[in-house]
């Protein structure tokens, strides 16, 4: 098996570490050509036995290949082109590119089948955890009702390191920039983007429609605060960026957004810049996948399976079914229900706490649990709680209400609180 | 792909149920023969439209099929023929049976590669999660140190009712056999062997050797007493029964035995009848998978994957690596260093302690906890404590001394501690 690799980062030098190691009984397999932006770059692997290309297009189009490994990043340009380039060449496509696959996973997918290509992307999502291959192959025969996940390891450190040091985001995130844990420009990852981009390529393989990073609601961790942390806590909650795709009547909806998770949660105790994926799914129950999401050794690996897979052949179809068998069926924020957890900050004056809980009566939403904080300073006053199960919209216009009552002095905080228990129903 | 199925138990009757519902997207799969010990008995899928079998290794042996699905159990007997007959023929196998392959799994592997026949076991370790994919595949690439895991729900669920409920073993196991969560007779859980022919097939697969199940030193849950539990909870520790294969100086040692863990490993947590994977590899780092273990859903959720595996046209050695390629490596025990937890039952007089320290001084075993616990009855005072890291031969020879100081009531108990941390060097 011929190997091109394009982007010889700190990824793909470790793949080339990596394939250096591999022992006599592993399937023969070679890399003959390599493309990068720098030739002559210090790297800690040797590439000068290589055949080299300036241009990874033109290595995908004419390079004697039956794989292209594609480490470029970045939803368009080169590593677009090349990798259309290999697909309509019919080369397997390795690649670790969600936002690629995201954004145009579609189209790339027909490519593929048209030409009878593979496109393999284990190292796209959550790193070192073969989640693509546990959803599509390992509970291929299931019907999966939810996925979700901490997909993204940047976030979950800030979010780890706000509740253990007490220190406020801005502070946080400019040290997970020194240590390099961050982007110079963290917008991608904070925002919630990246994160966005690989559940819609869980969505796709698990719900069998094309990827679709437009119908993911998509918030960040910027709004995050220390409060928030520490009033949840006292309600036995963590606060974790969840990624999260769920069947909701036969349509899918797709989200990022900060959440409450109980300490019960499979999730609430990934810490760190560790990722996590949990499945729910029938027959197979609940499933939970737990490791390294980032990194060369990890993204190196996922790489690595991806590419043994295609030696021994195996071809699935890119988003686990054929392109005329996938569907499309975003279902609308509206129809959310759940939990939520609530956090206001209130004027310290009577009549605030009547006012907050009829506005939350009148729109049919029950009190699970209240607390007004002691700690305060002088302007406003803390108020937390959480709602039995309700409609999100129910909340949103209970929240609408309080506003127009000038009771609270600054926006309200509401966040979605994850269940513990699996959806899956019992089957046996 | 023409599928027979052998047993008809709960997981038989939950493929065929699992098979019948595919969609018409799934690669064309069709159950066309059965064979169970009882034509006639009731069960809630219809069998009337396949070709029946009174044996199996008929059906092995003459029935039109590409696939046969063993379910039958036992390591020898039918199910053992009937798989040889199908491979001797270069019919692939899929199989949830782990005591054959742990006990002939080298055997049937050089059969499966002379018929050039497959051998598929996800079904065979730890129920509905890909644990077995997850290695073979997921991290084919990786050099692996460590898998460990909780591999016996029923084991697993004793411990966690102990501990919860402060009720012993032998009432803890009666309730589990009324609830069906025990058999009648539950030696091969409760003594370890079960999870023995588990740990056998992962560290064939991790290590790239045959499985080995005589090489697996075994201990079940049998003796694990409320004080023990009590006691570990004490020092933050909690007993789960541990099975472990691991790389030694480039032998492995495997073993099953109530081990301690701290509460932040990763399976101090995996509770009731869950069962879970902790694998440790070189570049991925750590990665676990935690899921149910049993059960019709889960197991006929593995064997669906197996089946679809084999309807794309994945192929791979039955251990990871051309039989040719597998090495036996057992470590000995002796090696075996860790840190240990020590609970002895001490007379109640002047020098026991200072008996029991310099037992351990002079093997140059380091005290890191010692908790002489308040209550007691009347004739013997509980000791418990922990060791730093030590060769298990220097525990041994101390308690061997201690043994004949004649300070102690009764034998004592020694179990490992597992270390959180992974061993794994960082890589890149």
């Amino acid at each position: 098996m011929r190997i091109g690799v394009a982007g010889l980062g700190t990824v793909g030098g470790g793949l080339l570490k990596l394939l250096a190691q591999q022992g006599a009984d592993a399937p023969p397999m070679e890399v003959v050509a390599v493309s990068a932006r720098n030739r002559s770059r210090k790297r800690d692997v040797e590439i000068g036995h290589f055949v080299w290309f300036d241009d990874p297009v033109e290595m995908a189009e004419t390079a004697p290949l039956d794989v292209f490994v594609e480490l470029i990043g970045g939803s368009d340009g080169p590593a677009k082109r090349s990798v259309e380039a290999a697909l309509d060449r019919g080369l397997a496509v390795v690649t670790a590119n969600k936002a690629l696959l995201a954004e145009h996973g579609a189209d790339l997918a027909a490519r593929a089948e048209k030409a009878g290509a593979a496109i393999a992307y284990e190292a796209a999502v959550a790193g070192g955890i073969p989640a693509i291959k546990a959803l599509r192959e390992g509970l291929a025969g299931n019907r999966v009702q939810a996925v979700a996940g901490i997909l993204n390891g940047t976030c979950n450190y800030l979010l780890t390191e706000m509740e253990a040091s007490g220190r406020a985001f801005e502070d946080v995130l400019a040290d997970a920039q020194r240590l390099g844990y961050a982007e110079a420009d963290p917008t991608m990852d904070v925002e919630g983007f990246d994160a966005g981009h690989k559940i819609a390529l869980l969505a796709a393989l698990a719900f069998g429609a094309p990827p679709d990073v437009r119908a993911v609601e998509t918030e960040g961790v910027t709004g995050v605060t220390l409060l928030d942390i520490r009033l949840a806590g006292k309600l036995g909650y963590r606060i974790k960026l969840i990624a999260k795709a769920e069947s909701i009547d036969g349509a899918v909806r797709a989200r990022v957004a900060p959440a409450l998770l109980a300490l019960d949660h499979p999730l609430a105790r990934v810490d760190g810049a560790l990722n996590a994926v949990v499945v729910d799914a029938e027959p197979v129950g609940r499933l939970t996948l737990i490791g390294r999401g980032a990194g060369a050794g990890p993204t190196a690996s996922a790489v690595m399976a991806d590419l043994l897979d295609l030696a021994h052949g195996a071809r699935r179809p890119v988003f686990g079914r054929p392109i005329a068998a996938l569907a499309r069926r975003a279902a609308a924020a509206a129809a959310a229900e759940g939990r939520f957890f609530l956090r206001l900050l209130a004027h310290d004056r009577p009549g605030v706490v009547a006012a907050i809980a009829d506005a939350l009566a009148k729109h049919g939403v029950s009190i699970e649990s209240f607390l007004q904080d002691p700690a305060r300073d002088a302007s406003a006053v803390p108020i937390v709680l959480t709602t039995q199960r309700c409609a999100r919209a129910s909340v949103v216009a209970a929240l609408a209400q309080i506003d127009a009552a000038s009771v609270t002095t600054a926006p309200p905080r509401l966040l979605s609180i994850e269940e513990t228990d699996t959806a899956a129903k019992p089957w046996s």
